[in-house]
């Protein structure tokens, strides 16, 4: 596994603070619900695939602080109003919480939420690794991949969506490059995935986001992949701000822009991207983050933490179901019926 | 005049120190054309048309240290090999350089350089007010522009030519907002473009490079003004790294992209931006900006200092000599003619 983002130990749930990285590689002890809330709201845990994982052992813990229904209830939803935009997180808390009764008629509640937690990173680790061997298949030995944010091994429970179609590819023996953007305003490309595939043996050079439209001009880039935090019925995909800039200037070059996710990250439930709810965050990120003054705090900011990439940008959408090709409503109108016939816990 | 970038005083030039910005308001003396050199090579005085009156005062420094015409020679030298792209510097030590003869013809050199200079410095002002003024025509009362970098009085010996623009729509009463590209890795959109239009009563909103596809989608932008390094004779502009990129997302929404340069910003003698040569800085500036780690220092970087926009992305070029509108061709090439006409200095 590339990296070991969250570990469920006897104590509670342990995970990489990824607010550190790359300076340190520092792990933090979480053991309450407000432990889970802080790390997803801080981002010490973040990457749409991870905040579902973390959160349904947030479930955990509120079963192992109070053992009672109307408690673990609360605490869900607590879990649920940190983070807006990412779906994997309510995809993630309403599978713990269909076991609601179960848990509470069974003699050990905490053991049956358990299960249900560790099962629900199981099937991360696994969808991750199948939709990666799927996206393989489009990257040839020498190409040279442009990403955006992280959606890496540090995004899920270990493997990745975007970074591990590199690392799926890398184990076929492909040779592959990537250009990372460093992503900001909080640097999820530079910090983190770099700092995964410097690791992992793959050879990455960080961009600021601004130089990716250069870079794919030059010919440099055969393939865009990002990840998704949801994505709409019609393969409209949310993901980190900076993401659909990426996907003009794709076009614009004519390189195939690819959008990676599990189904964990898809909502039938939304016809279009303009129903995704955006999340706007505080405008100290841009600036004043890590202690830097990049701007004077007298102005007015704008931080949307996502966009929205239009159908119309993407050449394929990659889950664990196989690559979809424009039009995708009816390929992705079967993945839904597919997965309805799923009992994934 | 909006900023004091750049005064002479007795003892030399006195320059707004701009790597310290917003954060400190500290003015430097710079007293030997050594001075000079570090402050355009560190970005301390910055922005095509500074660079090049900081340089024809770097050429007065030179005749104080040492009265005699290979050491002025020379020290011009020095003073082209400071930074490559922005053409101005070369234009404004031409001039020096021809005047080399007069100088050492005459009893005071010094004086003779420190005349020319100072016209250099007016000469600035002058032009870069007359193309703001061009520009303000292009706005109306409540539109807001999108900029990037910083093209302000900070880049000139006072007024600007993109945020110039803006200053001179202001003076006619219109009423205009501002998005700031923050401008990775060094931040001078939000660190001077918002510190300089805040100073100046203009309203301001900092937003990442990532964010301006987006923020062009939701249709709060009117037009897009950015200054230029140096436009080849086609109307291609190179200007700081990102341009590009916004000017295939400013077209992909249907909103004006304009380029304001003064004539000193020009290249006549290059048929297309392919021939500009584009700077490559140290990846020290993307990994460890102002002490902030924002990338593991162990991997690649690329970090081109600026991109070139095709004309065709370019909806006017505006200089002193007015308006330009594709095909920009024979419009430019009567400002060429034009300006040989005149003799600046």
């Amino acid at each position: 596994m590339p990296v070991e983002t969250l570990k469920w130990i006897d104590q509670g749930l342990v995970i990489i603070d990824q607010r550190l990285l790359p300076s340190k590689e520092k792990y933090l002890l979480l053991n309450s619900t407000e432990d889970v809330c802080a790390a997803i709201r801080t981002l010490a845990v973040r990457g749409a695939p991870a905040i579902g994982v973390a959160a349904a052992y947030g479930v955990v813990l509120a079963a192992l602080e109070k053992p009672d229904e109307e408690y673990v209830r609360s605490s869900i939803n607590k879990l649920k109003e940190t983070r807006p935009t990412a779906v994997n997180l309510f995809h993630a808390l309403n599978i713990m919480e269909k076991h609601l009764d179960d848990a509470f008629d069974s003699d050990d509640p905490v053991a049956v939420f358990l299960e249900v937690a560790e099962g629900i990173r199981e099937n991360d680790l696994r969808i991750c690794r199948e939709l990666s061997e799927h996206g393989a298949r489009l990257l040839s030995d020498g190409d040279t991949v442009l990403t955006h944010c992280n959606a890496g091994g540090l995004a899920t429970s270990g493997y990745g969506t975007a970074v591990g179609i590199v690392y799926a590819a890398k184990e076929e023996g492909k040779h592959i490059g990537v250009y990372a953007d460093e992503t900001r305003p909080l640097f999820q490309g530079g910090r983190l995935t770099a700092w995964e595939l410097a690791k992992n043996g793959i050879e990455v050079t960080v961009i600021c986001d601004s130089m990716a439209a250069e870079v794919l001009r030059q010919g440099k880039i055969n393939h865009v992949i990002v990840g998704a935090d949801r994505i709409a019925a019609n393969g409209d995909s949310a993901n980190k701000i900076g993401t659909y800039g990426i996907s003009i200037a794709a076009r614009e070059h004519g390189v195939p822009f690819y959008v990676a996710a599990p189904l964990t990250s898809f909502d039938f439930s939304l016809k279009s991207g303009n129903e995704i709810p955006i999340e706007e965050r505080d405008s100290i990120e841009i600036y004043r983050a890590w202690g830097l003054t990049s701007a004077p705090d007298r102005v007015s900011f704008y931080n949307p933490a996502f966009d929205v990439t239009p159908a119309q940008n993407i050449a394929a959408i990659i889950s664990e179901k196989g690559i979809a090709r424009p039009p995708f409503d009816p390929v992705l109108e079967s993945w839904r019926i597919d997965s309805c016939h799923e009992k994934i816990l």
